[in-house]
């Protein structure tokens, strides 16, 4: 499919027509909307919702507040503006685009390996922050006006807030220790769209009366209408004149403004379909036929040329899992399964419940289902509570925020000796597009030094649901289950017999040259296609399915280097605190490591955004770079490219 | 010393009595307040600030409210009370003593092994809930109350929070969530004593209206005076009514209080000096003596019989350590001397100043020192927000706080490639006293996956400067300086030569037969105990400093392997994730694992909470034991005993 989009010259042309301000505010928008779908669709997923609702914020702050181009991007004495959520990056790469801070190219690259990440990462020129974990930004805003004021450098901080954002705690501490700290430089707009991942934000947890709220932590707040330009001056405007306290401007947004089936409906409350994703074809064609109708009814009303769309590539042939299985749904099926017999099964949701494959459960068994809203750290103490009072609590989000927003609150709640679930989803590098702060490739480490958790991760459903039942029915340890969040590249073959036994890998493929151990359908698959490759050239790898990661059986593992010297290990994870440094523990503690070697293979820097393909190849975990790490000689014509056409949609 | 408490029958004998209930819970709270203070005395440390200033709320609620007794402790119909911040456990301890709940070994056995934990701990009876990190209460005693109804038990949930503890992000979380979950038989309680750690509430982060705060989160607030009976009793018996909303009762308390010298003068704004430790002689002298005498002159007054103390041991001779060096002193000195030059240094604080040796920095750099209250997550990302800018960030809190609470910001900002330095202090088993929320055994494990991070621990004051210095000037790393936090049991001697090498240990005592690798004051000085015992049976035992807790010089282990194949790691560290996983992932890189035997010393439970003495024999990490573990025919007197008579304060 041909995409075109509107080119920086038409940007220029407006900017520096004699319209009035608001009519440019506005037409500019519906233009960095209209290139922003673009983007999007070419990607294959990514954020149109924030993206829309903040785009005219964001049109007004960078054409008359910022003067950001791209020659003062380092000026020591700019105006800063960055996103606190940053699933609104896609709308402001588009204004970035039409500032000639980005190039078409980069636009186009969303979500791919040498294109722009899908959250904000300070390597993109323009981006001032690292963002995408929720609830950090006006810390980061205070940081950085502490620091102007210190090299007495001149500007301001503008840092936008979802107001799902407005569940997380930090948020609060920023708030009063702003007010305190009378860092009064920043302005903080939340983008008050009323819609969170899965639905009203009203409905999910409701924020009450923001005014009072955020006045009662010592700031001066303004109310405005996040799409009416003149309203946006006159907060702004007043906004600058306040020097006493820090402002927050709350911008009345409309989630998706701009296409019409894009914002919300009253059917939507429980189910607003555009936080994220790429639109299929034929929405896609409706939202921009309607986006460039609404640009060129402007600029005629307005007395102008209508902006030309210039053609600028294709649409990449959309490439989906090769398997059509995710071992999340599996997981979720079978905790339903459970909750039929175990009345104490509550399920805690942090606003993934579509993502975390609870949506069913939650429909089932309403009174045990627990939406806690975007407040891990509460969430997961809450948990506590609950299985302090002889309760089984499954607690569900993105294993990134998840194990590391409320580490602490897991240790004290395993200190407690009670038994509960974590199930960390999105685990492990792919899908990739999402970019590092969702990544999730330190959760093993960070939960693995309490004393009595055991991590777990299926490779396959029937793998999945065995865990499942496990953790609820046979073990009185806490309990970290591990999932990834897209689609299988392929099913993992297991015996039918098979039953999983406490720190027992098994062998899914022979192979008597050397063997590598894995885990989790991703990682399983490319080393499986790793063996599947030296076979043909007369090397036999082994290949290892090892679900627990923290703890080793030593029988097995004695049995194993009876029969292996040559040992591989690939985790889906830092090397640090992986599967990898757990086997080598055990191996030292059974003083097994004589005559043996010991590879690991996992991945030592961050991790890297782009296609599944893309990735697993750039940090040569992909099953042709795993054939050359182990036998040099290998060659493989698609080395460098993308081996396998698996897309994972990314969530969040 | 000889020491007296009120025992059991006196109490029996006031709440038996034909007092009145105010009259009675007034002379009740004194003498609680007695048993507190000799049993914080005899422990060496504790909490007797908050202890005091909750006195009276607690045995308000333990007398009238919640009817608990040794018998119905696990019953599932009782009310629940249990204190978020923890430190007044010491009192709380009092009163379940006074109802015979806990023994008067235990309330004598405050910090020792076989006694009571530092910090709430489940295993106590009457102890609802592990608290002691700060802000989990509220969404804990929410888990708790849904649990209630789901299983359909009676009983409310009375949780007590600080109001220092109100600036920690989480409480705002839980505020919104148990309002709009309607969960309403929760009744929280802010210790309203006005004084944290440090100094102020209001000169730490004010907390403003705190009533009209807590109102726009939906919740009921009632004021009281929280050492008047009669005005809380009006306040209780308000909330009862309410059940529409979850309450919220606010007790204006003076920390302290019943003992003068304790409670804060005007010139406390800047060093409230009763939040921890145990009073000197003196001190203790003179605040029994005025408790007693409270006592007497409120049974007089009140027509009955004065409550007779009695006799029920000593006060052990404080043991004082062998040495007065402390490392963190150090850092804190040399920071000083580094940013005379180092304009960019900011220091950046959690309300743990005095602890954290940077009270200098902040006297002479006011400008460039952050006091940000405990908020972890904000500083954090504050610390980030500068360190964008083109400034150095040296970050202080306890070890188990920053790196767990605030593990996700710390990833964020090392996302972002800027240097950072997080001084993690009070790292390690030791002093144990705390107990187990306080013990930082996971610290390496939560930070090791960050790819750009070093982490690392010196052992002598000398080692503290320079490894302060290379953080400074000489790395671009994250940073994270892992510090003791007591005095070291004996200065490590270094040559004076001695320069810190990237990657490099430093052999402190040679041996032949095998090598033992540790690092920082306190596990070096056992290694050497242990070398130095088996050297009088004719065992070398070479020990090693290994200050870089996740980096190791493929040289450096290349050469010492060549040297020893028998070589034992001591972590002051969860095993998992510390340095023996570092050093055998190295190990395996270099193929160095043929004909070496590896055995990790280290703790592998949660870790045990007493004198430090006890609970290294405890861990079996005492000299002895390690030479023991070492060379298992050892045989030595002390082997169950402490051995080394170092007292470490221990703080918050």
């Amino acid at each position: 499919m041909k995409i075109k989009m509107y080119q920086k010259n038409e940007f220029d042309r407006i900017r520096n027509s004699s319209l009035s301000s608001a009519d440019k505010w506005k037409l500019y928008s519906f233009m960095c909307r209209y290139n922003t779908i673009v983007s999007v669709k070419k990607a294959g997923s990514g954020h149109l919702g924030s993206s829309f609702s903040a785009m005219d914020i964001v049109v007004y702050l960078y054409l008359f507040k910022l003067n950001i181009t791209k020659d003062n991007l380092k000026d020591e004495n700019r105006n800063i503006y960055f996103s606190s959520k940053g699933h609104d990056v896609p709308g402001l790469y588009s204004v970035l685009y039409s500032l000639g801070i980005l190039s078409l190219k980069e636009v186009l690259g969303l979500r791919k390996l040498e294109g722009l990440d899908g959250h904000p990462d300070i390597n993109t020129p323009g981006i001032e922050s690292n963002t995408g974990s929720l609830g950090m930004g006006i810390s980061k805003a205070r940081g950085m006006a502490k620091a102007k004021r210190l090299k007495k450098n001149g500007g301001k901080v503008f840092v936008l807030t979802g107001d799902g954002e407005l569940q997380e705690g930090q948020i609060y501490e920023s708030l009063q220790t702003t007010a305190h700290q009378k860092i009064n430089e920043i302005t903080a707009i939340a983008d008050f769209n009323k819609y969170q991942t899965d639905r009203s934000v009203a409905s999910i947890t409701d924020l009450r009366d923001v005014t009072s709220k955020i006045e009662s932590f010592g700031w001066h707040v303004i109310n405005c209408n996040g799409h009416d330009f003149n309203s946006l001056d006159h907060a702004f405007t007043e906004a600058a004149k306040i020097d006493n306290k820090p402002v927050f401007i709350v911008a009345d947004t409309i989630k998706g403004y701009g296409v019409s089936f894009m914002e919300p409906n009253d059917a939507d409350t429980d189910n607003y379909k555009w936080h994220s994703g790429a639109p299929d074809d034929v929405s896609f064609e409706s939202a921009i036929h309607e986006l460039e109708e609404k640009v060129n009814y402007l600029a005629t009303s307005y007395g102008i040329d209508s902006p030309q769309l210039s053609e600028v590539g294709l649409i990449d042939k959309s490439i989906s899992g090769v398997s059509k299985e995710f071992v999340a749904q599996a997981y979720g099926e079978e905790l339903c399964a459970l909750a039929e017999t175990r009345q104490d099964i509550v399920v805690l949701d942090g606003d993934l419940a579509a993502d975390c494959k609870v949506r069913d459960f939650e429909t089932r068994f309403p009174d045990r289902f627990i939406e806690n809203g975007i407040a891990e750290q509460d969430m997961v103490s809450m948990a506590g509570g609950l299985a302090l009072m002889g309760l089984l609590p499954v607690v569900n989000s993105f294993a990134s925020f998840l194990s590391s927003r409320a580490n602490e609150q897991i240790y004290n709640n395993a200190c407690e000796h009670t038994k509960i679930i974590y199930a960390n989803h999105f685990a492990g590098l792919i899908p990739a597009g999402p970019g590092k702060s969702h990544q999730s490739l330190r959760d093993i480490s960070v939960i693995g030094a309490i004393s009595n958790v055991v991590i777990m991760q299926p490779c396959n459903a029937m793998e999945a649901k065995q865990f499942t039942r496990y953790c609820v029915n046979e073990t009185m340890n806490t309990c970290v289950l591990r999932l990834n969040i897209g689609p299988s590249p392929r099913i993992i073959e297991l015996p039918e017999s098979y039953k999983i036994t406490r720190g027992k890998g098994i062998v899914l493929r022979e192979g008597y040259d050397a063997t590598i151990i894995s885990y989790g359908p991703v990682l399983l698959h490319e080393s499986l296609l790793a063996s599947e490759y030296l076979s043909e050239h007369g090397i036999g790898l082994e290949v290892i399915n090892m679900p627990w990661l923290n703890y080793i059986d030593a029988g097995w593992i004695n049995e194993l280097v009876s029969r292996h010297k040559k040992i591989y290990i690939l985790d889906d994870h830092m090397q640090f605190g992986g599967l990898g440094h757990s086997l080598l523990a055990t191996l030292a503690k059974n003083d097994l490591l004589k005559d043996i070697s010991v590879t690991n293979l996992s991945i030592d820097t961050l991790p890297a955004c782009g296609t599944p393909g893309e990735v697993l190849a750039y940090h040569k975990l992909s099953g042709a770079y795993l054939a050359k790490r182990i036998w040099p000689a290998f060659e493989h014509s698609s080395l460098l490219e993308q081996e396998v056409a698996y897309s994972a949609d990314a969530p969040q």
